[in-house]
C-alpha cells in the first residue's frame, strides 16, 4: 500500500515510516518540522541528536535500501495538502501531524488557541482533500486516551450501547472529559472526522492511543535511524522525565499524590498496533475507534520502575511527590477496554520494564546532551494559571555513570500492569 | 447587574440588549459586523432592515430613554477581548458571538475551517480574560440543541446517569452527535467551557438552545427597533424561509421526508429563558447546562403550520418537499428534557401559530425587500458536495397580498406540538 504519513518527522512519525518501509509498503511523509521549533522554544532539545530530513532520507537509502518522498509543508495550508494527495493519491494516510503536547497548550490563551485551531484545521483540510481526490482511501487519526478522561464506569472503544429511562441507543459515542486544551483538541478531531465518515463516507480509524514509551524498534539498526526522545516539562511525558531525572541525578518527581493511571503502550507495539489498522482499512462510511494501549499503569508505578530500574544501574534515585500543575484526579476507577486490536492480530512483544532498561542503556550514551538541558525537566507550567513560571527545584550534581553494562534484576512478569 | 453581550447586532444579541435594558440591567455590547457582510456574501439581505449601529443606539435613547455601550471588535482578537473586560468588568459575559449558519459552515473548506477556528478562538478567547479579569463574573454561552442529534433515548440536559457493565457514573457529559460544521463548532465549545469550569472554577452556563422563531418583542415599541430577519437558504431558518416562500408565492420546501424534528422557542420566550440564566448565575466551578426550547415540531408541522396560515391571509399555498441538501434522519425518535428553565421560572408566553400569524403580518410590510431577494429562499449548498449551485426552482409571480387585516382561524392548543 501507499501511505501517506502527517508529522513524518515526528516521535511516531518516523518509527512508522520505517515499520512500514520494512513491511513493503510504500512511504511518502509531510512535516512542517514544527516541533523541532517548539521544543527550541521551550530550551529543550531530543536527548537523541536527530539529523536533518535529507540525511534521515539517506540514512534509510543507505541502511534499509528504501527511499521515503517527502514534501515539506503544513497541513493547516489546505492548498498544500490538495497538492500532495492529488500527487501522491495515498490508499491511507496516517494523520500524526499535530500539536501533541499537553503543557504546551496550557502556557497561555495564545498557545490554547493555536492549538486547537492548528489540530482542527490540519484535520478538517485532509477530509475535505480525501473526499475530493482519494474517496476510497482510509484515514488512520492519531488521537489519545485522554480524549476519556476518567469516568468511573469502564471505557468502551469508541462506542457503547446505552438504556436510560427506559430506552436503549445501541452505537451512542461515549462521553469525552479530556483535561487539557490539548487533549480537547483531539476530542474536537473525533467528533469531526466522526461527522465526515457520515456525511461522506469517508473511512476512518479513530486511534485513542495511550502513553507511547521507549527509543527504539526493530528497524532502527544504526543510531542515525532513532527517533527523537523528549525529556523536558513540556514536551516528554512522565516516564521520560523520570529516567532522565534518574540518570540526572534528580529525584524522580511524580505530580501528587502519583494515583494518576494511564493506559501505556511501546513505541514497537504502537507501530504495530499502527500497521494493523493500515493494513485492516474499515468500510466506507464506517468511522471505527481503537483503544490503542497496552496496560495501564499508575505514576508511582512508573516511578517505581524506574527507580528499581536505576538500581541496575548502580543509581540511586529518591522519588520525591512534587504540587501537580495538572487538574486531575489522583486516585479515581480506571478501566478502559481494548479488544478490537488483539481481534486484529495485535500481540504484546514489549514489557515496560525491558523497555526502562533499554531507555537507561541509550540515553547514557547521550548524557552529555541531557545534562546540558538539565533545567528544563522540572514542571513550569501550572495549568491553574496558563503562564510559565521558572522550575523550583535546583538540580543536584551529576552522578557518575557506570560504563559497565548493568545486569538486568529480573522482576516478576505481570506485576506491573493492572486493568487491561 | 451589568452583562456584556457579544453579537449585540445580531438576531438574538439586538433583543436581548432591549430586554435586559428594560428589566434595569446595563448592558454593553461587542460586535463586528460580520454577520452583515456575510449575509450580503450570499446575495441577501434582512428582511427587516436594520439600522447602522449608531441609529440603533439612538433608537434606544430615543424610545427608551436608555442607552447600549458598544465597542466594536472581533472576540477572536485577544488583545479586543482582554480590553474590553478590563474597561468594562461585566457581572455576566452572553457569548453570542459566533458564526452561527450550519449552511454557511458546509459551502466548502474554506467556510468549515473559518466557522470552527473563530468560533472555538472567540469563547477560549473570553475564557481566559475571564479567568485573569472577572473570575467571579457568570458565561451565559449560546450553543444549540442540535448539539445532540437524535439518539434514541431521551437528551438529558447536559449530562446523565449511567449504568454500563455493572458500574455506574451519576454524571457524564451527554454525547453529542452534530450535523454540520456549525453544529460541531459548538459542541467542541461545549467541551472548552466544561473544561474551563473544571481547571479554573469558572461560573458557565451553556445554552442548548432550540430553534428560534418570531420578529418582536414586547420592548420593540418602534420599527426601528426591529432585530434582523433572514430569509435565505444559508442564514434562514426552514420556518422563515417557508413563510416568506409562502409570501412570495412560491411553494414551501421542506427537505426531504420533512420528519425531521427539532425543539423550537419564541424570540420573546428565548429572551426570557437567557435574562433567567442571568439572573440565576451559578456557583463558582458550576457548569450548567440548559435545554433551551419550548416545544418539538417536525418540519413538516411547521409546513402546514405555515400552509394553514397563509390561507388566512387569503394565500394559497402549496407545498412540495424538495430533496434534501443536509445528511440527517428524516424519522426518528426525539424527546429532549428541559426541566431546568421552568425550574428557574420560565413560563411560555408565545404560542408558535400566533407568531407565524405576526410573521405574516410584520413581513408584508417589507414584502418588497424581499421580492428583491427572491432567489436566494431555495438551497444551493448541498452538504454532501458542500459546493455552491445556483437555486433550482424558477419564482413564481408574487401574489397580490390583502392588505386587510386577516381574521385568525382559531386552531387547538397543543395541537402542534409532540414530544416533551
Amino acid at each position: 500500500m501507499k501511505v501517506l504519513i502527517t508529522g513524518i518527522d515526528g516521535y511516531t512519525g518516523w518509527p512508522l515510516a520505517l515499520h512500514l518501509l520494512g513491511r513493503g509498503h510504500e512511504v511518502v511523509g509531510i512535516d512542517n518540522f514544527v516541533t523541532r521549533r517548539r521544543v527550541k522554544e521551550v530550551g529543550s532539545w531530543s536527548a537523541t541528536p536527530i539529523g536533518t530530513f535529507p540525511r534521515r532520507q539517506s540514512a534509510v537509502e543507505e541502511l534499509l535500501g528504501k527511499s521515503i518522498a517527502f514534501h515539506r509543508g503544513d497541513v493547516t495550508n489546505y492548498a498544500f495538502v490538495h497538492r500532495v494527495l492529488e500527487l501522491e493519491r495515498p490508499d491511507a494516510v496516517v494523520h500524526l501531524g499535530e500539536q501533541r503536547s499537553a503543557p504546551y497548550s496550557m502556557i497561555d490563551v495564545h498557545h490554547a488557541v493555536r492549538t486547537q485551531t492548528e489540530n482542527i484545521s490540519g484535520t478538517i483540510n485532509l477530509l475535505y482533500a480525501m473526499r475530493d481526490l482519494v474517496p476510497e482511501s482510509h484515514l488512520v487519526k492519531m488521537g489519545t486516551m485522554g480524549e476519556y478522561g476518567t469516568p468511573n464506569i469502564d471505557i468502551a472503544e469508541g462506542f457503547f450501547d446505552v438504556e436510560w429511562r427506559g430506552r436503549t441507543d445501541a452505537h451512542l459515542p461515549f462521553p469525552r472529559q479530556a483535561g487539557s486544551w490539548y487533549h480537547w483538541s483531539k476530542v474536537h478531531d473525533s467528533g469531526n472526522v466522526l461527522f465526515a465518515t457520515r456525511v461522506w463516507g469517508l473511512r476512518a480509524t479513530d486511534v485513542m492511543q495511550g502513553v507511547v514509551y521507549g527509543i527504539r524498534t526493530p528497524e532502527m539498526v544504526d543510531d542515525r535511524l532513532l527517533t527523537r526522545f523528549d525529556f523536558d516539562e513540556v514536551w516528554g511525558t512522565a516516564l521520560n522525565r523520570f529516567v532522565v531525572e534518574a540518570l540526572l541525578g534528580l529525584p524522580i518527581t511524580p505530580y501528587g499524590k502519583g494515583g494518576q493511571t494511564r493506559g501505556y503502550i511501546a513505541l514497537e507495539d504502537s507501530m504495530q498496533s499502527l500497521r494493523l489498522s493500515v493494513e485492516n482499512p474499515v468500510g466506507r462510511g464506517e468511522y471505527r475507534v481503537v483503544n490503542q494501549f497496552d496496560a495501564a499503569y499508575s505514576v508511582n508505578q512508573l516511578a517505581e520502575i524506574t527507580r528499581d530500574v536505576a538500581r541496575e544501574f548502580s543509581i540511586e534515585a529518591r522519588i520525591e511527590h512534587v504540587p501537580n500543575p495538572r487538574v486531575e484526579s489522583e486516585d479515581h476507577y480506571y478501566h478502559p477496554l481494548h479488544e478490537k486490536l488483539p481481534a486484529m492480530g495485535y500481540r504484546r512483544t514489549r514489557e515496560l520494564t525491558e523497555v526502562v532498561r533499554e531507555l537507561f542503556r541509550d540515553l547514557r550514551k547521550y548524557r552529555r546532551r541531557l545534562e546540558q538541558k538539565r533545567s528544563v525537566v522540572l514542571p513550569a507550567t501550572d495549568w491553574r494559571k496558563g503562564t510559565s513560571r521558572p522550575a523550583e527545584l535546583a538540580p543536584t550534581p551529576m552522578p557518575a555513570l557506570s560504563t559497565a553494562p548493568p545486569t538486568p534484576t529480573a522482576l516478576p512478569e505481570g506485576s506491573l500492569a493492572h486493568g487491561p
